[in-house]
Parts: C-alpha cells; sequence; structure tokens
C-alpha cells in the first residue's frame, strides 16, 4: 500500500528555492487556506513559510476517536524540523524563537469554527529570544500574553471572559482607558496572571499532557503546544456548532479541516511593519482600482476591529516605510487576477518592510461589481463571455431591479414580517382598496393595509406604492400579486392588529396606532416595517446588466451549445406583457383570466354566479364575451408574433362574491334596527345563495377545469373570445399567438372533455370568420394526479406548464394561503425543513415533475414542458427545472432577466459535466 | 392462410345427431347466449336447432363499414340451408314453413341492446303453410303480424308506436279491451294495416333490398328478411347506445356480439305448450328447490310481462298436458348443476308437450342465498371451500349487516340524498346534538338533522338512530363517522333547505316542512329519506355468513397459499373494539384520538389552544393527560393481545373551537342591543383569538404531526399516556400490544422529529415504571410526497399506513368536505369519472400507494403496510390493495366481514394467475 501522505509543505527553503507540495487545486486536501496559501508560493509570491496536515487527517482523526493515525505524529515531527531548517530558527528557542500560527482550513468556508492560534512556541525562556530579537520588550510581552489566551480559550476550552476580566482590573488599577496604554510591565503582570488562570481552570484529567508533578501549569514545551492546538483544530471539526453550520450549509460531514501551521510575521514591528486587507477591484462597483484598508504597525485583528482608523490601500505605497512592499503589492494584485481569473480578497503583512502574503480567495461583490467586472475581465481578455455570465449571482440581480431604502437613513422600525416582494416604498397609510385609489387619484402615494388581499384588491393595489399584509405568507394573494406587479410587499406582520373599520392599526408591543394618513416606509427586501419617511435609492438598469444577459442569451438560446430552456413571464395585461417583452421574455407562460373578472365586471360574473334565471345567465356570458374579447385583443397585440398562453378560469367562483360573515353581521345589525323586512330578507335571500357556494376548503374545492365543466359556458366564452380576438388581429395582418390552458386538471378524461368544448368553438370560429385558427390547447399539470398520469393527459395535450404553487400545496398538503404564518416559521426554526417549499421548489416535488415530463413525453413526443409557479423566477428551482429537461420557465415580468441569467448558468454548468446534466 | 370459421352449429341433424360445433368456454367468440345453447345441446339437452354467427365477424363487417367479409355470406347461406336439412322444413315454404327467430349475444350481458327478432321466415305465401300446419288461423296471423312489427322497428328503425296505436285503434273499433279478444280476421287486417305502415315509413334509399319497381314493400323474400335481420343486429353493436353502455361497463368495443339464428318453437300452441323461466334453487334465499314460473299456452314474453298470472314452477309436473315435460325440466336443472356447478338461470319452452331449452345462465341471487347456496354446493359436493368463498359478492354482504326498510311497505319519498353509510331507521326530527341527546334520554328515538356535522356533534350522533344532512357527501364528517358507527346515514340531500334556529326544514320542490318531532324514515343503503315511519326489518346474522367467513379465513391465513393479507378494524372507543373483534378483525389499525377530546374534554382542549397563560395550558395539558390514560387503559384492555395502532391528534385544533361566525352576529346582536360592554370586550378577545386560528383551507392547515410539531407538549402527552396505559396492564399481567402512529407526515424531519420525542418520553416512562415497553412506531401515508419519499420516511418507520382519504383528496385536489356535493354528481354524470375515488380507490392513488409501499421496503425490510381508510372496506378497493401487497386492510367495525371475504377472493384469484398477482 503506498503511503498517504499527510502533511504538506509550502513556501521557500533556506536557500530560498520554493518546496511547496500543493496547489489551488487541491482544497478538498489541504482546505480552501492551505491550497491558496500554496498556490501563492508556488507563483512566487512572498508567503511566509509553512505546511498543512490535510484535511484526510482531521477525518482519520476523528474517526479513531482522537487517535493519531500511525505515523502521522512523525510526518508532522518531521515536517517542524524541516521549517525549523527552513528558517534556521527553533520553536522555543532562548535565543531567537521560531514562531508559528496554527489555523483551521476547511475546504468550504466555515466562518465562526475558523479556530486559530497566534504566536505558537513562546514560554518563558523563548520570550527572552524574542525580546532580545526585537529590542522590543512589550511587543514581546504583549504577543506572550496574546498566545496564553488564545491558546487557552481555543485549545483547552477556557471562558474567555476571565481573561478579558484581567486585562479590564488591570487598566482599572493602573488608571488608564486602552490596551495600548499598558506597559511591558504591566503586560508582563498579566502573563503571569493568566498562567494562573490556566492553572485554576483546566481540567488536569481531561488534559494529562498539561499536568506536571500533579499540577496543571500552562506548557511550556513548543512540541506540546504544537501538538495540542493543532489536536483541538481537527476536534473543532466535530463540535456542535460546525455540525450544524454543515446541516444548514449542505456541507458534507466527511471533508474534514485542514490545519496551516506557519511562520509568524508581524505588522507590528513598527513604522515599517504593516497590515491590511484588499480586493483587487472595487466590491462594491466592480472598478478596476485597489480597494482595500491598512494600518501601519499593527495585527492583522486590528484592521478588522475598527479600533484605529486605517488608511485606503492606494496610500500604501506613498507611506514612509513600506513604499517599497506597497508597490509590491500592486504587482501582487496583477499577478493574482491574471493568475486567478478573478477579482480576489487577499490579507498581507509588512513585517519590517518586507510584504508577506497571507491569504487570498475570491472576492466576494455586489450585483453591480460582479457585473461590472465579469465585462470588464471579458473585455481584459482575462475571462472569455462564459466565465462572464457565471460569475454573476442571480439572485442577488433583485437588487437592481427594485428601489431601496437609503442604506445609510437611521431606521425607526416598527415591525417585521416576511419578505415578500423585493423593493421598498413610503407612503401614507390606507384600510381599503377604495382608499386606496382615492389618495392616488389625490396624488397622495400611499401603503395599503389589509389583514390579507383578495382578488377584489387588486385596483387598490395598483393604486398604492406598496402592500402591506398582517397575514398570509410569501404565497399570499398579496405576496403573489405584487411580485407580478413587482410592487414592494411586507407579508404577516402578526403584530399588526388591523381594524379596518375604523381605520387603524395598533402595532403589538409598542404604543404606536397607525392611522389613516400616517407616513410609513416598507422595505419589501427585508420585511422591515418603518414609521415615517425613509429616503429610497432608484437603482439605475446599467448597461452592464444588459450585457451580461445578451451573453447569457447567446449561450442560452445556442442549441448547438445544449438543450434550449426559454423564459417566458407570467403577465395579465398589455402594460405587463409590454414590460416582460422589455425584460427579454420570450412569450408569455401564463395569462391568467381571473383578473380580467374585476372592477366594472365583477357585477356581470356574481350575477352570473347567483342567478337562478337561465336568461340572465346568458346576458351575463354574453356580457363577458365582449369584455374578454377585447382583453386578448390587447395582450396579444402587445406580444405580436409570441406565444401567449391564456389560462381559463381558475379560482374558485366565490371569490368574486361578497364576503357571507359580513354579510351576516349586517343583518344582524338590521334586524336589531328593526330594518325593513323586505330588505332583509332579500339580504338573507343573497346569504342563502352566497353560502351555497361557500367551501369549507376553497383550494381543494370547486375551480379549475371543474368551473369549466360544471359551467360549460364559461368555457365556450372564453375559446369564444381567444377565438374571436385572433381572427380580428389575423384580419389586420398581425400574427397573434395564442395557446390555451386548462387548469387544475387531475383526469385525462376532464382535459379531453373541456378540449373537446375549446376545440368545437373554434371550429365554430373559424367557420363564422372563415379563417384558419391554429391554436395549441394544453394543461397545467398542477395536481400529483396529473403529474402520476400524464402518460394518459399528455394524449390531449399540446403542452405542460407545470403549475408548482399548487403543486407543491397538494404534495405537501399545505395550504398557501394559512400555512406559512401557521407552522413554515416554526419548520423553518426547528429545522424540519431547510427553505421554504413555495419559494424553492422541493425535491419531492421534483419527482413529481420528472415523472410528469417523462409522462407527457412518453404520450406526445412533440409536447412542450414548462413551469409557470412562482419558482419559474427562483434560480435555486430553475437550475433544478434545467436539470429535469423542461422547454422553458414561466415567472413574473419582474424576474425574467434573473431566469434568463440562471437558465445561462443551468446551461453551462451541464456542459461542464455538472450532476444536473445526467437527466 | 387457414380459412376462419364464421358459423358454428348447435342442435341436431334430422337422424338426431348431435351437430355442434361449439361450448360453452367460447363465450368470446359465440357470445354468452350462444356459448351455452352449444353446451346444453353437448350435453343432450333438447335445444332447438340453429347457428351462431360469430362476435368476430360482428367485428369484422363493421370494421370494413358494414360490408360482408369475402365468403361469409357463402357461409351463412350454408348454415341456412344445413339448418333446413336438418329440419326438413324450408324458411317461406307455403306449405309448412321454417320459422326462425335472430337473436344477438355478446359475450357479455348487455341489456337493452339485445336485438330480436322472432317468426322470421313468414310471408304472404308460408302464412298459410303455418295455417295449415297448426290448424290455428288466429295463431298464424298473430305470428305475422308480430313478425312485421319486430322486423320494422328492430332492422328498419320504423317507430314502434305506429303499430301499438293501429292495434289501439283496432280495438276501439271492435270494441274491446285486450289484445286476445282480436280475432283472426282482426289479426289479418292488421298485417294489412302493418304492411301499410312499413312502406310508408321505411326510407327506400336506405333500404334498397325492400324497394321492387321503385315502391318500398315488405320483404317477402325469406333470404332478405334473414340478411336484413343479421346485418340490423351486427349494426346494433355500434349504436349509441350500446356504445354508452359499454363505456359505462367498462366493456372493450373490440369484442363484437354474435348473432343467433334458431328455430322457432312455440309455446302458445294450445294446452299441451307451455312457457317459463326457472332457476335452480330459490335466489332469494338459496333453498334448493325449484324455483319459477311457467304459463301454460303462451309465448315468452307474456311470462316476463307479468299480463296474465303465472303458476309456480313445482306446478308444471301436474299440469295437465306438459306432466311429462315438467318431469324431464327437473331432470334439466340437475344436470345443469351438476355441468355448471352453479345455481342457474333458465328460459324453457314446452311445444306441444315436448320441453325446448332457449337459454341458461349462471343466476343473480341475494347475498343470502349466495352464501346458503355456496354452503350447501360444497356440502353436496358440487364444489370446493374455494369456489364456495368465490360465490358470494362481498358488496352484497352490507344488505346483512344493517337493518333495512320492509321492502313490502308503500314510501312516501319526500326527497334523495347520497347513501352514506347503508342501514335504515326511523325517527323524530331533530335538529341539534343536544336535541337528540334530550330525545334519546327521554326514549324517544330520533334522526338528526343538520346542515352537516362537525366532531362537536358526536354525542349526537350517536344518541340519534340516524343522520341526515342537507350538505356534505359520501366521505364528509357525517358519512365517515356514521359508517364507523354503523349508523345510517343520507348526506347531501340539497332540497332540504334547514333552518335549525327555527327547527325546521323547508323541502324545496314540496310544500312539506320538516318540523321538530315529525317522524321520518331514512334509508342509508340507497339514500331515501321518507316521510312518516316505516316498519324496519333486522335481518338475521345467518350462521351461513360464519361458515363461509371461517372458510374465507382459513384461505385468507394461510401463508403456504399465498401472501396473507390481514384484517383490520378502525375503532376509537373500547365498545367499538369489542364489536369489530367480534366481527374477526385481527386488531386496531387505527384507533383515532380527536374524538376523544369532546364531550367534556372539550373545555380542557380549548383551554390549551386558547390561553396566553402557560401554567394554565400546562394543566390543561396534565388533566388531558390523565383522561387520555383511562381511554387507552380501555382500549387496550378490549384488544389484549392484538395491535392496537393509535393515532397522535389529527385535526385542525379550530374544529374543537366555537364557530367564529355565530359568535360574530353574536356580538352584533348584542352591540345593538346596548350590552354591557365588558361582556361584550370578553367576547371579542375570544373572537380574535379564535379568528387567529381559521384557516382559508383547514385541511392543508395546521393539524396532524404539524401539530405535535407547533406543540410538542400535546405529543408528549399521548406519548405518554399510552405508554403509561401500557405500563399498568403489563402489571396486572395482561398483554397490551399498542403501536402509535404519527399523521399526516410529508417529510423524513418531521417523523424523525416526533419521533424522538416519542421515543424519549417512552424511555422515561420505563424507567420511572421498570418496565420495558416494546411500542413500534409508524406513520400514516396520506400525502403525496410522502408516498414518493417513502424511501427516506420508511428509514424512522416501522409501519406504513396509507390514510387514503387524505391521499385521495390531496392527490386529485378534491376536498372531502365539499367537493362531492359541488360537482362530483356533476362528473359522475358527464362520465367524467366512472366511481366516486372516495368510495373506491383511484388507479393514480394506487401508483402513488405502490411508490410508497416498494420506498418503505427499500428503506426498511420489515416494515409493516397497511391502509386505513374508508377504502379499507370497499370490495374493489381490497382487490387492488391486495394487488399492491399491503400486509393488511382496517376499516370499520361493519366492514370487517366484508374485508375478510374481499381478502380471501382476491388471493384465490391471484393464485388463479389473475391480473393483480402480478405486482
Amino acid at each position: 500500500m503506498a503511503e498517504t501522505k499527510h502533511v504538506y509543505r509550502f513556501g521557500k527553503d533556506a536557500q530560498g528555492n520554493d518546496v511547496t507540495d500543493g496547489e489551488s487545486k487541491m482544497n478538498y486536501i489541504l482546505g480552501g487556506k492551505g491550497a491558496n496559501l500554496a498556490e501563492m508560493a508556488k507563483i512566487g509570491l512572498p508567503v511566509p513559510p509553512g505546511f498543512t496536515i490535510t484535511c484526510q487527517t482531521c477525518i482519520e482523526y476523528s474517526g479513531a476517536d482522537n487517535v493519531w493515525p500511525e505515523g502521522v505524529v512523525d510526518e508532522i515531527e518531521a515536517a517542524r524540523a524541516d521549517l525549523e531548517e527552513r528558517m534556521g530558527k527553533k520553536l522555543g528557542d532562548p535565543s531567537d524563537p521560531l514562531l508559528v500560527s496554527v489555523r483551521s482550513g476547511a475546504p468550504f468556508s466555515m466562518p465562526g469554527m475558523m479556530d486559530t492560534v497566534l504566536n505558537l512556541g513562546l514560554n518563558d525562556e523563548s520570550i527572552k529570544g524574542l525580546i532580545a530579537q526585537t529590542d522590543n520588550e512589550r511587543f514581546a510581552w504583549d504577543s506572550y500574553r496574546r498566545f496564553i489566551q488564545m491558546f487557552s480559550s481555543v485549545v483547552m476550552g477556557v471562558e474567555g471572559d476571565l481573561f478579558e476580566n484581567a486585562i479590564t482590573t488591570k487598566k482599572l488599577a493602573k488608571g488608564v482607558k486602552n490596551d495600548t496604554d499598558l506597559t511591558a510591565e504591566d503586560l508582563k503582570d498579566l502573563v503571569t496572571e493568566f498562567k494562573k488562570i490556566f492553572s485554576a481552570h483546566v481540567d488536569g484529567a481531561e488534559h494529562p499532557q498539561v499536568v506536571t508533578d500533579g499540577k496543571v501549569s500552562f506548557p511550556q514545551d513548543p512540541d506540546t503546544q504544537l501538538m495540542l492546538a493543532i489536536e483541538a483544530v481537527f476536534g473543532s471539526w466535530n463540535n456542535e456548532r460546525a455540525i450544524l453550520y454543515r446541516k444548514q450549509n449542505k456541507i458534507s460531514d466527511d471533508l474534514g479541516t485542514a490545519v496551516n501551521v506557519q511562520v509568524m510575521v508581524f505588522g507590528n514591528k513598527g513604522d515599517s511593519s504593516a497590515t491590511g486587507v484588499a480586493f483587487t477591484r472595487n466590491p462594491a462597483n466592480g472598478v478596476k482600482e485597489f480597494y482595500g484598508d491598512f494600518l501601519v504597525n499593527a495585527q492583522g485583528e486590528d484592521v478588522v476591529a475598527g479600533i484605529r482608523n486605517t488608511q485606503p490601500i492606494e496610500d500604501l505605497k506613498r507611506t514612509p516605510g513600506v513604499e517599497e512592499a506597497g508597490k509590491q503589492l500592486e504587482d501582487v494584485f496583477l499577478l493574482l487576477e491574471k493568475h486567478y481569473h478573478d477579482m480576489m480578497d487577499i490579507e498581507f503583512t509588512i513585517e519590517q518592510g518586507k510584504l508577506w502574503m497571507l491569504q487570498t480567495r475570491v472576492g466576494k461583490r455586489t450585483a453591480a461589481a460582479a457585473l461590472k467586472a465579469a465585462i470588464d475581465m471579458e473585455k481584459e481578455g482575462l475571462i472569455d463571455k462564459e466565465t462572464a455570465v457565471s460569475r454573476v449571482n442571480p439572485a442577488q440581480l433583485d437588487q437592481l431591479l427594485h428601489p431601496q431604502l437609503d442604506p445609510k437613513a437611521k431606521l425607526d422600525v416598527l415591525a417585521t414580517g416576511l419578505n415578500a416582494s423585493p423593493g421598498a416604498a413610503v407612503g401614507q397609510v390606507v384600510f381599503s382598496s377604495n382608499d386606496a385609489v382615492k389618495f392616488a387619484e389625490e396624488g397622495k402615494p400611499c401603503i395599503l393595509v389589509r389583514w390579507e388581499t383578495n382578488p377584489d384588491d387588486l385596483k387598490g393595489m395598483v393604486a398604492a406604492e406598496g402592500i402591506l399584509t398582517s397575514h398570509g405568507g410569501k404565497t399570499s394573494h398579496a405576496a403573489v400579486i405584487a411580485r407580478g406587479m413587482g410592487a414592494p410587499c411586507v407579508c404577516g406582520v402578526e403584530s399588526l392588529k388591523i381594524d379596518a373599520a375604523k381605520k387603524e392599526a395598533r402595532v403589538s408591543g409598542t404604543d404606536v396606532t397607525l392611522r389613516e394618513g400616517d407616513l410609513i416606509s416598507i422595505d419589501g427586501t427585508t420585511g422591515r416595517v418603518i414609521l415615517g419617511e425613509v429616503e429610497l435609492i432608484r437603482p439605475e438598469l446599467t448597461g452592464d446588466l444588459e450585457t451580461i444577459l445578451e451573453w447569457a442569451d447567446e449561450i442560452r438560446l445556442d442549441p448547438e451549445q445544449g438543450r434550449v430552456m426559454g423564459v417566458r413571464a407570467n403577465a395579465d395585461n398589455p402594460e405587463d406583457a409590454q414590460l416582460s417583452r422589455d425584460f427579454g421574455a420570450e412569450g408569455i407562460g401564463l395569462c391568467r383570466t381571473e383578473h380580467m373578472f374585476l372592477g366594472d365586471r365583477k357585477q356581470i360574473i356574481q350575477s352570473f354566479i347567483l342567478t337562478e334565471d337561465a336568461s340572465e345567465k346568458k346576458k351575463a356570458c354574453d356580457d363577458l364575451m365582449k369584455a374578454q374579447t377585447g382583453d386578448f385583443l390587447g395582450m396579444f397585440k402587445a406580444m405580436d408574433g409570441r406565444n401567449v398562453i391564456v389560462r381559463l378560469l381558475d379560482p374558485p367562483l366565490h371569490e368574486f362574491l361578497d364576503d357571507p360573515r359580513a354579510l351576516d353581521v349586517e343583518i344582524a345589525h338590521l334586524e336589531e334596527q328593526g330594518a325593513d323586512k323586505k330588505v332583509i330578507a332579500e339580504k338573507r335571500d343573497l346569504l342563502r345563495r352566497i353560502d351555497s357556494m361557500v367551501e369549507a376548503n376553497p383550494m381543494l374545492g370547486l375551480r379549475g377545469c371543474r368551473l369549466g365543466i360544471v359551467y360549460p359556458e364559461l368555457t365556450e366564452m372564453q375559446a369564444r373570445a381567444i377565438a374571436t380576438a385572433m381572427a380580428e388581429l389575423k384580419a389586420q395582418g398581425l400574427d397573434p399567438k395564442p395557446e390555451i390552458m386548462i387548469p387544475l386538471v387531475s383526469l385525462e378524461s376532464e382535459l379531453a372533455y373541456v378540449r373537446g368544448i375549446v376545440e368545437g368553438v373554434i371550429a365554430e370560429v373559424e367557420k363564422e370568420k372563415g379563417v384558419k385558427l391554429d391554436i395549441p390547447i394544453g394543461t397545467m399539470i398542477e395536481l400529483p394526479r396529473a403529474a402520476v398520469t400524464a402518460d394518459q393527459i399528455g394524449k390531449h395535450a399540446n403542452f405542460f406548464s407545470f403549475g408548482t404553487n399548487d403543486l407543491t400545496q397538494t404534495t405537501f398538503g399545505f395550504s398557501r394561503d394559512d400555512v406559512e404564518s401557521a407552522f413554515i416559521p416554526t419548520y423553518l426554526s426547528k429545522k424540519i425543513i431547510k427553505t421554504n417549499p413555495f419559494e424553492t421548489v422541493d425535491d419531492g416535488v421534483c419527482k413529481l415533475i420528472k415523472m410528469g415530463c417523462e409522462g407527457g413525453r412518453s404520450a406526445n413526443p412533440d409536447i412542450k414542458l414548462g413551469v409557470c409557479g412562482e419558482h419559474g423566477g427562483d434560480p435555486d428551482s430553475i437550475v433544478k427545472f434545467y436539470g429535469i429537461g423542461l422547454d422553458y420557465v414561466s415567472c413574473s415580468p419582474y424576474r425574467v432577466p434573473i431566469a434568463r441569467l440562471t437558465a445561462a448558468q443551468a446551461k453551462i454548468n451541464a456542459k461542464k459535466g455538472d450532476k444536473f446534466t445526467d437527466k
């Protein structure tokens, strides 16, 4: 058996030759930090020498119940000896001691569990050497007390506050304010004090290595120090915190962490020393400029802690004592970008004029920066277009597409709810849709505040700047519609106790009561509700976004590069259709017709539903037909030459009716007031008819194609309106492309029946108008039964559109309307679920979608398969949909750019052999 | 290519030798009628000779657009000539004509499309021969007019009323009342009249065969008559009526019908002639006796029409003129039973003393008859036990298990609803559960009449004799609970307009208003509601049922004969548990705990839900724990030694709360009345808390395991009560076998979480009581996600129980509470669905169950798989469950016998290589 290498060296030897064993690709072996240290050393950058103990060693060690695998301790010993030889110094040497840092470094960044011990190698003897070498007694004692403090807390688990308290006590005794005011003598005292704390709080039985003659004392032997530190880092892989973090971030427990043992360099050795962090470009806007901060005569943590005012990185090369290192750093930046082909984030230290690189990794950036950097780098020849497209995080794009609260504003946050639709809005509080319309007409921006919204609120939602509800979740009516409109929305603010009749809302836990006309601001990106007006920032849609999306489309729409996934939009009116076209949608994947029945037309649909008279019903239907024809003329015209999938009427009919509960209360009042008996009788009759439509579970009731089967006249009316509009536009020489979608099908026979009606009507209109009307007919797949019997249903469908909202609802048995406020928050907090399945499509639901696709294609090889649920605009979901093999996604207009980008990235990953290529 | 035979002969030749080509097994070729005629002829019974044209000919003929396949006409001609030779007579012979009947006969009985033409071969010449041969002019002319009438309507499609009108006109003219009063001369006139009708109403262009010299006239050529009749029968296979019938009865369109051409025999040739129908045993009670009716000097249709009083079959052998034939018939009965090993239904005719058999088939029978006949035949050695078990239709058993309305009673049917729970009940109308309890206490039987019921009605439902609702379907609360209790229930009587406040119900379409105390009868077996009291018949549970069930169990529970499927019961209290044990249940597959929270305990659960005070919540929980422990002691004791699966709390919590809408109205009244503000404020506060629990779709809301996750204290309480009860009974030396079932799981993590809590509690109780408690823990699979991810969920489950009610609900997106009244009736009437999926499990749902089984077994090979939905007691569903491979079904106690029988039959069929053997 070949021996496995457990320890990898990096940096130079005594002769100045690079002896690095690893490279950046080896991050599964060396961890992210170790691999990049090796890479930097390899490409000639000044990296303090050291060695990395591999991640696999960690797994072996902890797998063997914290016993070292055979030979590994020897390997570490050898690496230490080698490092001492390379440096010409020894750990613990009383004359010129070598000091090292011990740091963890897993393959993926795991902030918060990165244990670090600095200045290892110091003891009561070697401190003398450090004083002698640096001629800086204060620095030396400070280094020693830091080491004891870190070692005690990180390696031995001693409560860190004990040390901080000792420092505070010392400062009080000395009457000084800052740590820096303590003298070398003070620090020396603290070292003594710290060693006492160590002896008092470390359990000798648990740590026999620190027991001498039955007494616990701070270990003086550098070997003991080193091995204990390494073991502590390995042990930290399996602490509760780390396990939880990995579970949350879906990081495998089998990866392990590496340990980096590296020679210490000091940025606090006087004015020719410094330390800093930097990005190779501006991470806020992507501009190609050096970006970062440094401090002269300081240690790394000082920069991050923000105790002292840092200097901008461009000043480094003009700062006396570090000028040369500063110039060298700029070359390093260029070299790193050229080498990594990306914007890098680095840490460096200058020790007495010499530059040392301590860390590099790919830099995090804003959406704007990601766009600009990607485009610039492509132009600079650093990366190709494909890479540029991959560099932008689609989820971040949302930032660019909506107004935001001024980040500098001081916020009086009144309450927090669900971030249901991104963007911010400011306006006066109104409690009804009518008031919202009134305010808007008077030119007063307003925020519509409701317990929850229903289709009748649409005009108010359109009139308002934003929507705020006390009930309902991220897929409630308010949230779905707001996202569709691109309007900011905060939902489910439970602390808001609304009394709409009184036009006021109490905020629990505060003494605030909001009244009509009060100014508030809402932030749909974070879910915050703020008292008063906050300045809004309307980000520009920069040309960079357009460029990246064009590049994305070049890849996405090129069949030679792999399967093409189209992007369509969900839009219910010509304005939204135009908007989605502007955002690059290739068609309309979902045009809901129920919103067309509101406003003036609500009376007509009400009379259709409630009348028991056949001729009245007929008249209502005819009136609707006329109005609908107009709707479709507008839609098809706006999308001339592109597909428009019109979904036949879907919601439960009683959504169009008045609230029986309110009517009930009204009648009670009228009765007590002794109102006219005839009036009461009429109201009672209305109530009876409405009650006859009430369902215990409307989501599972008379809706979708069931409506069109129970009331075939509605199906006929809609089909006729669509066909008529198409015929009229064709006569005008346009190219309308409607498709008809039948919702909520669970049975082959349902689809066959409704399709029969629709085809009959189309044939009639063709005959009447003397024109051929080619209108594909398909169905939503939004019930589990439809998915598992798609091989039957597919026989009658030209296309399937997966309605993932409803499919999620029935697959889980979670109500979209209720569930989020009822138990989804508990589920998230108890980690029963990782993400809300109404936001990112669930894997169980994906199984059904996959079955649906396979079934549909087996029945009809030409079938088009798409998705038009909310998930169509969610990046994680889009990647899954590409993997399943859908032909298109359809999402709200504002998410079309996100979908275009994500679909392109999914394709790029698929080309690279990502797991999603293999369906 | 071998020539296909299109025509098969049956009966004897001129020498008295049997020349039959077919047999009873050939019913797919000869049709049921033809195959059994052949079989009878083969075993030596006197069958009038004839021939059968095969079903395949029909398919070829109609497939070729009603053109005869080559050679077939010649084959028919030859068979006709052969028949003439065998009989020594010719069709149309003026001296002694042969007359034949032409009848259809498909492989499956299709009543209503069985076209028949009798007396074919008569014409203006051959009538003379018939007169001469029979010496009965009246008989001859009557035969001729019947032939013209049948031929015209069946073959030519002439409206039958035209002929009936002519007869009526004749009778009026002659001043007589009955057809039999018409003389030979009158009938001769009618023949002339009928021929005129023929000429006037047959379209010559459509039927060129009946046109001579440009004139339409009744065809005189027997060949033309025969071919037209045969073509008409074949054509009838594809008439609308027949196509619809086949669709409804799942009969393939590819089977075709055969045509039987058979020599006419006449039961109306004087007193030595007769005709009759009979069963080899009594089809009402199964007693081994000859059973049937005959008429002397009559034709077959006269017996069925009931115009003349028939005589019982046992008189036949004592009736002068037909004694010998009567004795011979009894021998035929014995021979048929011995040959067919079953009770047969026959038709016969005696022509001038000679017996002729015209038809035989397996006889339909009542449940009681089926049981008795099966047991007797086994004892007689006619059949084995397996066959006996297969002979009883499980669906029929229901008849034996519930009281019935006296079938002789004259019923004043007031309205009809859904037959939601079988059996009949009589009582006084009450409109509330409290009134039901009051009436019951006063010893007055009552019927609870409600819009719909909810868990709070349970005490009223128990107190009442039966339940009647105006809303809700067969799986509504009322229906499910009533079936569980074995109480008769009629649901969804839409014409009932209930005003519970006024204690009255108007019945639309009538002038009846039911008031409290009015006597009504309901029939849950048919859905009828009857005004007044109807006598009830309480059928005995005869020993026959027990015998058959014992035989069924011998087969069902024998592992050597194939996979064993157990039968358990759904029971929530010790009485039902005992009942189900008496009915042969092997355990309790579902003990719902929500019913245990009603009555006095409702207050406690209400206070648990509504209080915002932690100590009150705790106290409520402790109180529930004590009460629940008592519940479980009772259940486990009643089922000592057998499994009891206890399902943790399942329904939405707000089911335990008051109706917010009623409270709303109450507050409105109080406000108008100027009631105490404090009282109103308290009511408002209560309303607010109740409203905070209201969900738009409670079926998809906070229920099942979600409750146990949001309120872990409820889970702990229930687990502790179960474990404590088990420990106490073990201490008493009993053998309690509880299992804990976690409902409404959709995620592996949910089950793992709740299981963790339950296991923790069990371990605590084990420690406290010092006893080992082995309690299997499983889950309901009742959501599509659970079914498709059963491979994950199964890791944490000792058993799965498929909750097919909820699974059907979410797989289809049909609400159990609403859907049936809303659109299931429309779906059934429009043939969108064939059966209500809440009654017989749907194939799409079965796909998910199958996935669930496969997933569960892959995760845990020892997993037990069962079903506890309503479908567990439905025979068609039980057969599917056996096919899928479930380990047990669980159903309401009253359906346990049905399940035992069906499971045995499914196993027998599987052994025989039925399609369900192959999973």
